[in-house]
């Protein structure tokens, strides 16, 4: 069974790039820097469905990410989410937080209704990562 | 410096027992079987702030436990996060999900008021877990 992007997070998010396990997308909406990464492994949901090898990597791809985001966008608090209530492909939410954001402190899911970017405002968004993300990452086009 | 507890997270949770990283804590709140693990380190708010060996325990302790969880509550899924926007030391929620439970789909933090466990529901929600939970762990106490 190979790999396919799930539907519903095809439609919610638009394409970063790839490290060696996970697939990067940034969710389309604004309010937040917030990030989602989904291991390439057909019919996971959970984490510990992962093989051993599979879980470091997370791990270590995770923390790269975290490092970056907060280089790029310096948040207040990371919230990183395995949840997948509604999307059961397995995927773990990166979020940058801020003091002043519309949902803080709540969690955002559900707290204010999603504002598409801009294709200037993608672009801002993107190039702030790209200047913090260094090693081993695959971008998917230029933003 | 030495790890202490945070005040708050003693206040909301009762104890577990212990991973060789990671405290285990139950929230004292029965609508959900909902678990935290506390990484047992000074002044770390971030996974990534946890140096490389402690991140990849957190990892091998969080599966472990969630393989657990999943034995012991057979979960329709379960949702493993690190948010602390109101506690600000590092801890890990992991959190059995019902289809049919008073928050689905939406996340547990604040949807419903919580509801603290009487001595019996406790006990025999720690039970379930004992039977389940293998290897490394140590029990704070009977429950």
């Amino acid at each position: 069974m190979t790999f396919e992007l799930d539907t519903r997070l095809q439609r919610d998010c638009l394409a970063v790039g790839r490290f060696a396990l996970c697939r990067v997308l940034l969710m389309n909406d604004a309010n937040f820097p917030w990030f989602v990464l989904v291991p390439q492994r057909a019919q996971v949901r959970e984490i510990h469905q992962l093989k051993g090898p599979d879980r470091l990597q997370l791990m270590t791809e995770s923390c790269a990410f975290a490092i970056a985001m907060e280089r790029a966008y310096a948040p207040d608090k990371l919230n990183v989410a395995a949840l997948g209530n509604v999307v059961q492909q397995l995927h773990l939410h990166h979020i940058a937080r801020y003091h002043d954001d519309p949902a803080w402190p709540a969690p955002v899911w559900g707290a204010v209704p999603p504002r598409p970017y801009t294709d200037a405002e993608r672009a801002g968004r993107l190039a702030r990562l790209r200047g913090a993300l260094t090693g081993e990452f695959d971008w998917d086009a230029d933003p």
